[in-house]
Order: C-alpha cells, then sequence, then structure tokens
C-alpha cells in the first residue's frame, strides 16, 4: 500500500514536540516519507503536528497528500487523517 | 482564490446534522462546490462532517481535494483543514 521507506507515526496524547522529534529522526535516518496518522479527536493534532515540523524543517519536506477516511473500530465508524509529507534533500 | 459557485460552510459547535443539512439544501439550490472548514479542535470535527455528508449524497459526491493550512488568529498560529467537496450531477 505504502511505499518501503514510508514510516507511519500515529499521533496520540503525547507532547507534540515528541512527534516532531520523532519525524526528524526518522528523515535523518533515512526515512523517504512520513504518515502522520491522527484519529477521532487527534486528527486535530495531526494538523498541529504538520506545523510545528514544517515550521522546523521548512523547505527540506514538502506536504505531497492530505487523506481523509472513515473506519470501523471496534465496531464504531471513526475517521481520520493522513498527512503524507516527503523529504526533498 | 475559489470559484463563485462555492459555499464556504466554517465547522462549529453545533450539531453535526445542522451542517450536513445546510450541505444538502446548498447542493439543492445549485452550489457546485462545498468547502467545509474546520480550525483548531473543529477540525476533527469537519471531518466527521464530510463522512456524514458521504453517508447522506453517497456517489453523488465527490471529495475533490483537501487542504491543511496555518494561519494568524488573534495573534495566535492556528491549523485549520479546508475539505473540498463537488457535486457530481
Amino acid at each position: 500500500m505504502y511505499a518501503p521507506n514510508t514510516k507511519i507515526i500515529d499521533i496520540g496524547r503525547r507532547p507534540i514536540e515528541d512527534y516532531v522529534f520523532e519525524a526528524v529522526i526518522s528523515f535523518q535516518e533515512g526515512v523517504d516519507e512520513i504518515i502522520l496518522k491522527g484519529r477521532g479527536d487527534f486528527i486535530s493534532r495531526a494538523v498541529d503536528v504538520y506545523w510545528a515540523l514544517k515550521d522546523r524543517l521548512g523547505d527540506s519536506i514538502e506536504l505531497s497528500n492530505v487523506e481523509i477516511g472513515s473506519e470501523r473500530i471496534r465496531g464504531r465508524m471513526r475517521s481520520y487523517i493522513a498527512i503524507h509529507i516527503k523529504r526533498k534533500y
């Protein structure tokens, strides 16, 4: 489904800086694409993580796609967002 | 910026069904594109409204774009989502 060199980061309750740090390290380790995935109330937080990361890395990353979806979790439909970010150089 | 026949619906605290109803009426009145705009914590809610609307209107609408942005409101940066939905027929 995703390119092999893609890392998915699930956004939850941890501080935004933690996710930014995880993404920065992943790019440094050679990951080409990161997907920030936020479900339900964490959708807003995933967008905040994207902007904090963009603030940190600037033009070296680009937003390649924003998906919104809906999936069944324990019998309930939950919305999610998947923010695809690519390293440019 | 947007096509003239576009309606922007700002997502806030009202029940999700209210926004769905507003969108359905707008399409019936001849609007070609609706943009669901959610800021801050209402980003998640905008995605929920999209899925409730999709559930209602099915294949007669399509998701044409999902934008995420950041804008300054009263001195603070706030994230937003803009979900673009087009009427197909």
